[in-house]
């Protein structure tokens, strides 16, 4: 049975630079990448803001591919935009400008209709929306959020609280060196488990991802990629990917959920390919199951 | 058939300072730690030059693990030296200090009942050593070489002259993206096999190492590690594992070189361990073969 998975985060315009060009107003947001990529395995309900300047089409096209956005609320002001710069290594960006306009306010409003949703995502956003988004959730089945440097630093508590209540903490390498305090990277998974979470996943950008699990670790490298022309969403897309594989499944078990992270790393890959939604939006699902197998056969030892 | 391997390149104190302490005059150079490493799989020959202070007792532990020491030369002066420097992250050495001294006008003669040796490693010194070892051995079944960013600046038409006459470069992901002036590590290898070498290897540290072969490629993680100690002589334990394992099994279809590559991770992750070639003067076969199984689990997509 595939099960329904909520969102939460943001919905946004990014102006983006990396080394092949640039492209302004395009679109962004955590919680849009995790749409449209968990959308290729189950149905996602989103909840999120956005300003009178962002474009109905854009809804369609999500609408189309069964998310539901009942839980979209449309305000007045202008929607959340980020601009950032990536350099010829394309790992961390540099972020330019941060306009948090309608986001400033946003208090995320569950609907009715998704307060049993058993599956939830809490995309990178402040750790008390995390937590107000899991209040209004009855007895959710599984629960994952991300997270980012900037919360780690300044609202530590909070995200402390946010971890003790969720499945699966999905990270980047980085910031779970920092959220443990501890510079290696198996040490710092440790700390973290301790912390709450049965399960996590650790990206770790074009070096590929670690799965820590009750029943064990799981490493999966990234998909080799001749050309790279925009990492932006690919953290969200790499969740959506994995937690919408296993929610499509009803799976959570060990052996599914490392099935899961190999699909949320072909998922990556493409948004790696194009500039913001472009790739996900020609993307088919045999696509995808190629790709899969493509990695599949690169991390093969015999 | 095992078939032996000759190393050149060098053999050298090293004062070493990292998150976890700090120790000088320890035992290191490209050559010492390729030949304890490799002498777990086959019989090496080592080419290489000390000064009057290299200790008899350590020329004994190599002899006494079938090192063959004949084209090691002890000429008077004092042995090459190297200091330097790692960050908690355990990435880059910051080289404080070399001194060449024996090193300075090292020319490197190989015996004549070394000059039929099959497998040749060149270890991280000048290009135009290496070729000149090179061209003293007679009808080489394979030659391997290493080299660094010092190497691939000032020493480029030289190194070139290494690519073509080789059968395997080892090269780190800096130092491969360097030499091809290509930020892509996948485009970087292309451009590196063209350069000359059938098969490439390049090493990512913490995050393992990517194998290039006519047929076929193959990512291997790093062996999972809670604590690091030193990691000086990872990358020549790599090599030398992989070649070592190899040579061991007369072995190079792209299925065994992944074996091989298994076997260098493996040996390079105890090397890590300790400081110098503490953890490699204990090892045991059979804990190298362990540690290639927990590191099979560790990739297992199943």
């Amino acid at each position: 049975m595939k099960l329904p998975i909520l969102v939460v985060g943001s919905v946004a315009f990014d102006d983006i630079e990396t080394a092949v060009g640039r492209r302004d107003n395009c679109m962004g947001g955590s919680a849009n990448y995790f749409s449209m990529a968990a959308s290729f395995f189950t149905q996602v309900r989103l909840v999120a803001v956005v300003g009178e300047d962002f474009p109905e089409a854009h809804l369609d096209t999500l609408r189309g591919r069964d998310v539901d956005l009942s839980g979209l609320e449309r305000v007045p002001g202008r929607t959340f935009r980020w601009s950032g710069r990536y350099g010829a290594d394309f790992a961390d960006a540099e972020t330019l400008d941060t306009q948090l306009n309608v986001f400033e306010h946003f208090e995320p409003k569950v609907p009715e209709a998704f307060r049993d949703t058993p599956i939830v995502f809490l995309a990178n956003i402040h750790p008390a929306l995390q937590l107000d988004v899991l209040d209004q959730i009855r007895n959710p089945s599984f629960v994952a959020a991300d997270t980012m440097n900037f919360w780690i630093t300044g609202e530590r508590e909070k995200l402390l609280e946010v971890a003790r209540r969720v499945d699966l903490l999905v990270i980047n390498e980085t910031e779970a060196r920092m959220l443990a305090g501890e510079s290696n990277v198996f040490q710092a998974a440790e700390a973290i488990l301790r912390m709450g979470p049965k399960t996590l996943l650790i990206k770790r950008g074009a070096y590929g991802a670690l799965l820590f699990h009750a029943d064990g670790r799981f490493f999966v490298p990234a998909v080799p990629l001749a050309e790279v022309v925009d990492p932006t969403g690919a953290g969200d897309t790499f969740a959506a990917g994995a937690i919408g594989w296993a929610a499509g499944h009803s799976a959570w078990d060990f052996r599914s959920l490392k099935r899961a992270v190999l699909a949320g790393t072909a998922l990556a890959s493409f948004t790696c390919e194009g500039f913001s939604l472009d790739r996900l939006m020609t993307l088919g699902r045999e696509e995808i199951d190629t790709r899969v197998q493509r990695l599949r056969e690169f991390m093969n030892p015999d």
